[in-house]
């Protein structure tokens, strides 16, 4: 079992990636962040308040998706061709769901993007909330689906 | 119940702190990530490569603070004194888990910076990882204590 | 008279401001965009859309505000205690008028991230309608007001 | 008359350019700064202060379009293959007059680079300047010209 | 003989590749730093605290390497398909020194981002070890050898 | 001996300043490039271009200073009052000198502000002349002057 992101010699290093197949690439990712009742409501209160948390969010999400290889040491940069991030209102368990959709063409895949999307959009739920209270957890951020490249379709239940 | 980071009209806005005194500030966060038994056991494997992972994930996590003004929209720019990130390996349960504490002197809090630490460096080693496998989880990313600032110690059991 | 951004011998420089007193510092500016019917209409519309534009354009201006350093090469990296965008819809004239707050305690001004907020505001109004149609035309940006520091009160009329 | 920025959902989305083909793109951009005699003479006195003041705001600019993906939330990252800034002084009217030019080969067109670049290099003017006055307006930013995709040749009079 | 990075007028630009060829391009750089006794045995003693250094400094070398666009004005963005550093510890000199490999398939080459490479990873090094004494010397930054593009296959001795 | 940037387990961390007093700053570093008679001819040269090659690269120089702490992992964000570049053409050897001189008040120095200022200012250099030839040599980079703090008053002959 060897961990790709090592050289023979232990040394941190961006995998190198140039012989490669450029495939088309999807990835998409969720996770959620667990609120208590005043803010759960409060973002779901049908003023405009609502959709501004959430449109706050979106956009620091995306932009996130696009500072990836800026945050992740070892992540390649990639002209990434689609960033969509999308919401549910869970509300029996006072649960903001987040989705992530991220597409490119490249040589490595967008799995990365699609994952700091869900967790910088999340975060941004988390601050724009925080002054009403301090206990929100952020949880479940994983990869749900991923396509293209060597390891082909991926689905995780 | 009011969300901060609206103004009357709804506009979304950096909250004002312009009246607010400088205190000592302190923030402490958690996060974990959940792995499977070959990627446990090739972070926890006493060669070269286990320092590596979580070097690299530590370093990801510290410019992740630095970063946060930039990451999330509202977050004001912050002089941090202290960025530290620990780590503890949990066997039983093959869970990576990652402590941060973030200090600064200033008109607003790290908490941000702090979860955002967390979550960077939580990101960094699923990337590192993730050759092995894609069924990794983030878990559990929470403020675990707050100093300083109108709201004084607050402790998140 | 003197640019001040250059030393005796021409070469650009940071002003040196370590002499300065640290004072609270306010500055407005405005800029505006001039649009077809086509895409006033679109942006005015009651729907959920219109809202959305600008809290992306808000979004973006705040974030530029905090990147003004990084943008504009000889400006100083400030605190800001507070950063707000508000908007104007002129129908009479298809104009979107945008102004911008900052506030800082510190040796220099914040004039140019005020301005450099509606600049970035406006271009993302730009690029958000920009499929509709290409003769948009953003004008007007300027310094409103200016507070603080050795030249006091400034308001351009 | 629609918005390519939002999903049918109004969520705000980076478009998916991912079935466009790659084109040939150019954009041509013009904004420009009205400024007071005294700042005109300064930039135009043959002295080295004037190439100077140009030089900072031209690689002000050029940077600020190789940024325009991190500023402008919704556009896409490309490689540009050009990025040209030029200028010119008009004395009757005070005016200093800026024009760029940004190509790339991509999946979508340069024209936000094109207008983030004339923006931020006026910025940098104005801020190289207002030491003398604060009375500057930038103004008429806009396209001027835009090739390649599937709006082909666009010409703004 | 002529500096391509300025126009017929003096301008400076980004140089228009536009028409040229994608090619497989690596370019391969060397630095050093020379240290005190005392820091070089730190970095040297078979703790982990060597590891950790050189770890440090090589991640930061290649995040540094993939925002070489924004940190050197006329540099294009490119994607990098490959980023990696390596050391040797040269005991008789109290030499630390570096070595980056960098390769894209592209327009141009990656000769800037494998020098800005070693020069970030160095830079790492003198702030790590600065505590100890501040005497440091990074040296002998220069390209190694270059492949690709129009003037083909170039090694420096 | 002590490296002050690893906690006592070996994790890399940001100093913790928060105790240290707030006390007035100077750094100044130098460093230089050697380059073949037909790049420091150019650059020499009388003609426009010369100006503008040390513009540029000043610019980038003072632009990489405010990014330090995005660059160098484990340095403190600042709020540097003061940056500037200077050079000396030496006809004799090729050689182009270039010194940095950063001030600021806070609690750590900007030694890693001026020797990155520097760097920078120098890799400019070899962009913009690397058509010419690709044997120049970066090098001699290192603090001449340091101010303020514990360690006082510091000079390297």
């Amino acid at each position: 079992m060897e961990l790709t992101h090592f050289d023979s010699n232990g040394n941190a290093r961006m995998v190198d990636v140039s012989d490669k197949e450029i495939t088309f690439r999807v990835a998409k990712a969720f996770g959620k962040i667990i609120v208590s009742d005043a803010i759960f409501d409060a973002i779901q209160n049908k003023e405009i308040k609502k959709g501004d948390v959430l449109t706050v969010a979106t956009t620091a999400g995306i932009m996130g998706a696009k500072k990836c290889f800026e945050l992740i040491p070892m992540c390649h940069i990639l002209q990434l061709s689609k960033c969509a991030i999308t919401w549910e209102l869970k509300k029996d368990k006072n649960e903001v769901h987040c989705f992530s959709e991220v597409k490119c063409e490249g040589k490595t895949g967008v799995e990365m993007e699609a994952i700091t999307a869900v967790s910088i959009a999340l975060l941004t739920v988390y601050d724009m909330c925080k002054a009403i209270d301090k206990k929100m957890i952020i949880s479940d951020i994983r990869l749900l689906e991923k396509q293209g490249g060597k390891s082909g379709f991926v689905v995780n239940e």
